[in-house]
């Protein structure tokens, strides 16, 4: 014991002793390396102001002492390039990613500290898979058609690239000829090639997969001199502009920078979007890559922060809940924006990321947090149009700051390629921190290989991609686009308005696609009422010809307090409420039929509020309250919760509910405060075109709503209400009445 | 709008100048108040010394002000002190419990600035009281033998008046002759006489209901110069020394101030305890009160704080989960308790329940902080003796830092009375900020009026209280002691032994009362292994001389992974497991009959680690996995998760089981690390009185526990595994033996 604290002890001395070398070799030589490599994302004058800047205590200096540790530690295992055997989260898989960051990290301190045991250790990885990559065949675990052969897929293999020439590019000084060429020729041309000529489909393709290869052979390119790859990075393989990079900025982001994959995958898709973009501007600042398109990738760095909640992303379509602002995805975008343009509310998004990066940009990033320069980002009401001009329907996030604070999501978007669900017109909730409303997200354990692999589990398809898993309309127990992907790729909303002032956030959106012959309306708005009173108002408006059922599911977030009817609650057998299109997976619990004029469901969240929602109760609407977990062999799902509003046989309906947040359960100081609904009443009332909503409180206060639907909305909208004349321009206005 | 803006522009600025005025007066004038009064918990010499800090930038002086802030926006309303109506959670009684925290407060602060608007307040409310007390019946929603008037239960009416005399205390200097005798004769005295003479039961019982109604009549006694309240207080209304404040401080706290209901109502019987053991010490100094039974008072506020982890109370017997170390009665435990002792873990408590009292123990708690006073807590491994004796079982708290926090508790206590759950040698472990394996706690949302007036759920009964909602033995589908209360106060568990080494901590213990004909023994260990590995080791012991089924079920928090056997899942139907005693509120969600000598169950928490439960199987053992939700009419219940091995028929049996904490899932940064388990092999043995647990791991290291159960354990204890002798002294030893 004690001879191994002594080790520990000298092992501690001798890092402490060979930082400090460091530091001083660095301040006496900056220029120790030569000044044409690096140049991708770290160029030769970020290093020499880095050098600097690692000898002064601060940020940057734990950044880089920390990195120090980290790699030390894992220089002492020996070099493992295994032959690639397993899937995610498998040992070949993680070993794999784990050595081409530890390749990169490794080559960034070789610059910074000028010891070339990093640079070694690098050269002697590049060299075991200069030798073992040319042997290898497709990986055995090849699941779809974009293989890889160090991977099972070749988007994995794409990222291996990326950081692996990073790294290649910052140990170059300390490579003699000949290593280099068995490097570049065992190895790195190789896999570009692999990538590229090899695997033309996913090379073209305006894709995400598609950008990581791009990135993967353009700084490769950049890298080997072969400029003929940058082209073919830029625009496709036959430089036609068809595909590459361009087009894939042209097309992949809507002209605000929303990504059509949606907010998981926008913060997936910006990693290779901004490192190439840097790598260009670094090697070609005439091409002015961050003006393109008239600045979208900063635009895209924006939108990724704006499309977030409480330091987490939206998880609509595929995506995994946990997946925050601190990823290493964004942490780099939100270097290299505020490395562009400054723009200090970056900062406190950095603050928050926690992490500073060993670049030029971490620098800058560094520097300006030390000098308190950051400022609060500013999270705004927007409507994000989707598809390549904006019109594709929209993606609409509405937030107010209302005792917390408040973001209410409208997914009028398009499908959203293969990671779309089938949730056009859905809705989530956030209020004081947590989701309220829900939407399930991605059926995944990201790399648990347990849980199939670490893959998609067969429930994302069975359940979370399907309508019912959402907060939306379902006719006659089937999915939107009857859960046909290439379906849903043909088609997408109409965002009908949208509108944003200060009482009143409000967005409408419409579809007639979703369904042969059904279309649907939402109209939903977030309201600001009196001072720590607010709603969520929403009204969704099913048209058809012909009689369907139509289901309208809440997934709510904590415990059910109350109803105001009375419950049939299953108590000793359970049943699925359905048998396809994820209604098999919902044990149906209990369910009700409302006699009032309004039903109301109030529950109560972790964040300790209590939400109800009111909904207008017409004849023979029914209420069914579900648990997720039916048909589930392995334990695969969350035990969620939520209450579906069934009409079983109409043509057309009007659903029209408020939301609102009330009270505060507070066991710990032992007081509960409003625990029940303050609506107590709740009118809709079309006039011609003009809706009307009207809700009253318990202390009085009556709050009508009106909006109207049509194109020519400009001029005044009149109505009479309760025998009051009532007049509006645009599309919508908040009345108090009382 | 812009009227409003001023008006509350003005008000600040009023607000601020009333301030600054009483700061002012009260830094000039610190003698303005008579010095007798008051004398409870706050004392003359205490307002002196506030008054003087109040002046001055700190933690006291905000606290200070955020209380003027408080108290003077509820000054504006209108004085209300309704005809009692509601039970727990309704208008009438939060009301009445808002007016004593509102009269307690606005007379601290008539203290402390001498400003007369809050005596008057307090007066004013006092009257109306001494108006409608005289009135009253006993509370129409009485529930209990202990009922109230101005509340559905006695138990609050004390509390009204343990706050209320102290509100008065301090408001004595500010009233007339004829006003103290109106309120004092209309109110003060009425309650007094209400929750002693005309409430005997309560008054004498002890319990921590006696314990507030003995405070509240004793601290009237000091104030209204009733001396002889104070002996009935004491000692009970004969004298006698039966019943009364002492006797409780003699029955309620073990030696080591352990209080036989468990940890959530420790927490809440503490502030009587506290308060009146403070008021004596004020009038009485010479009954040297906090050095009575060897200072129970002090050791049973430094006990609250070691049953917590990570700033929650341990949630065994009725408990609700979310109560914490910054709950009010232990804000004033901490504070008295630094107050006399000076010691500066406690500081850390109080910096972490982030609330400065304004009084004069506060005081000092605040400047301790300010100065930088503070040390950790020493959470420490303890066993709490149970009972009057301490040897009636134990609360046993085993602690290590490995990874993170870790601790395994193990409830081999008495019953606790009316609160107490049917769990004899239930267990509970944490790891790294959370629940791992847990107790539902009680079923019961505190004052939410929709859940059963905010009481306790009738699934508390059915469900919270019952054998199977816990970790440990169920014996042919029946509660210990039938669940019955009154046959589970007549008998306890022993300790066997606990053991507390650098690398072991250990309990053992058994009951042979809970079931007519089955003794059980368990021994549970926690492990700290290599860096970073710990373990749980749990052996449960079943004998009978005839045949029974015998349940041991896991009550585990998170999603469940892996298992090493198939699963038999229900798929489209579930159905109770059982009838009765909790298990009609069991799904039973799969069933399994693994083949294997080892079952595994893997399960990941939400703190991103994985557990896996590594039990040794024997022929015909079934693993049942449940979900609770079962004959839950009003959705009660939370949907948690239990597996439970089920032995059908045997005379004997040994559950014999690891809990091994494991790996990480980090979806942000995209890794999964040793998801699976490492335990390679699990062994059992018996040498005589020596039982051997062999435990196995995949890197090849193998450790033997082995522990003696019996009486004579100081000898050496020898025997031979595998061929290698071993040998310890004492109840237990831990070989590394590769």
């Amino acid at each position: 014991m004690m001879f191994l604290q002594f080790k520990q002890y000298l092992y501690t001395m001798q890092r402490a002793l060979c930082v400090a070398v460091f530091l001083f070799v660095a301040a006496m030589c900056p220029k120790v390396i030569a000044a044409q490599h690096p140049n991708l994302v770290i160029t030769a004058s970020d290093v020499v102001a880095m050098r600097q800047a690692m000898t002064q205590p601060g940020l940057f200096q734990d950044a880089f002492r920390a990195k120090v540790a980290d790699v030390d530690q894992l220089l002492l295992e020996p070099v493992d390039i295994p032959v690639p055997l397993h899937a995610g989260g498998g040992y070949t898989h993680e070993r794999h990613k784990n050595n081409y960051k530890l390749m990169f990290n490794a080559a960034v301190l070789y610059q910074l500290t000028g010891d070339v045991k990093y640079a070694n250790h690098v050269r002697d990885m590049l060299l075991e898979y200069a030798k073992l990559y040319p042997t290898l065949p497709i990986h055995p675990q090849k699941k779809s058609s974009n293989a890889g052969k160090l991977f099972w897929q070749g988007l994995n293999e794409a990222v291996w690239l990326v950081y692996t020439i990073q790294a290649y590019d910052a140990i170059i000084p300390a490579l003699d000829d000949a290593t280099r060429q068995t490097i570049e020729n065992g190895v790195l041309r190789p896999v570009a090639l692999f990538l590229s000529e090899q695997s033309p489909h996913t090379f073209n393709l305006v894709h995400n997969h598609g950008t990581w290869a791009t990135t993967a052979v353009g700084m490769t390119g950049y890298v080997l001199g072969e400029r003929d790859w940058v082209e073919k990075a830029l625009y496709d393989l036959e430089k036609s502009g068809k595909g590459g990079f361009l087009r894939q900025l042209d097309e992949l982001f809507s002209p605000a920078g929303y990504y059509n994959e949606g907010p998981y995958y926008q913060r997936y898709a910006l990693m290779p979007f901004v490192t190439f973009a840097k790598a260009i501007e670094v090697n070609e600042p005439e091409r002015k890559i961050f003006e393109y398109r008239d600045g979208i990738v900063l635009k895209a760095i924006e939108t990724t922060i704006q499309l977030s909640y409480n330091n987490l992303f939206f998880p609509l379509n595929d995506a995994i809940k946990s997946k925050g602002i601190d990823t290493i995805e964004l942490v780099n975008g939100v270097a290299i924006a505020y490395g562009l343009t400054g723009e200090t509310g970056l900062l406190s998004i950095a603050q928050q990321q926690d992490q500073i990066l060993l670049t030029g940009d971490g620098l800058k990033v560094a520097r300006a947090i030390e000098q308190g320069l950051a400022t609060p980002f500013d999270f705004k009401s927007i409507a994000f149009g989707d598809g390549a001009d904006g019109m594709q329907g929209a993606f609409v996030v509405m937030r107010q700051r209302n005792h917390g604070d408040q973001a209410l999501v409208f997914k009028a978007t398009a499908q959203g390629l293969g990671h779309g669900h089938f949730d056009k017109l859905n809705w989530q909730f956030y209020d004081t921190d947590e989701e309220i409303v829900s939407d399930y997200g991605a059926a995944r354990f990201l790399n648990v290989e347990a849980k199939f692999g670490g893959r998609y589990l067969p429930e994302n398809k069975t359940y979370a991609k399907q309508t019912v898993a959402h907060n939306t309309l379902v006719v006659d127990e089937i999915s939107h686009f009857e859960g046909i992907t290439k379906e849903g790729n043909k088609h997408h909303p109409e965002l009908l308005f949208f509108g944003n002032h200060e009482r009143v956030k409000i967005a409408a959106a419409t579809i007639d696609s979703a369904y042969p012959d059904t279309a649907f309306t939402r109209t939903i708005a977030l309201l600001n009422l009196a001072p720590e009173k607010s709603l969520v108002v929403d009204v969704l408006s099913a048209e058809s010809d012909s009689v369907h059922q139509y289901d309208l599911p809440v997934h709510y977030q904590g415990h059910l307090i109350e109803t105001n009817f009375e419950l049939n609650t299953q108590l000793s057998a359970l049943t699925p409420l359905g048998q396809d299109s994820g209604y098999q997976h919902l044990w149906l619990k209990s369910s009700a039929t409302p006699k009032g004029p309004l039903a109301k469901v109030t529950w109560l969240n972790k964040n300790g509020r209590f939400y109800t929602l009111t909904a207008l109760q017409s004849q023979g609407t029914n209420v069914l309250f579900t648990q997720l977990g039916a048909n589930d062999p392995q334990f695969n799902l969350r035990a969620e919760n939520a209450f579906i509003f069934r009409v079983a046989n109409a043509k057309s309906h009007d659903f029209v509910s408020v939301l609102e947040p009330h009270g505060e359960y507070n066991p710990s100081k032992e007081y509960t405060l409003t625990g029940s609904s303050q609506v107590v009443d709740l009118i809709h009332q079309r006039h011609d075109e003009v809706q009307v909503i009207e809700v009253s409180f318990n202390d009085g206060s009556v709050y009508v709503l009106a909006f109207h639907l049509g194109q020519e909305s400009e001029g005044m909208h009149a109505f009479i209400h309760k025998g009051q004349k009532f007049q509006f321009s645009s599309h919508f206005q908040l009345f108090d009445i009382q």
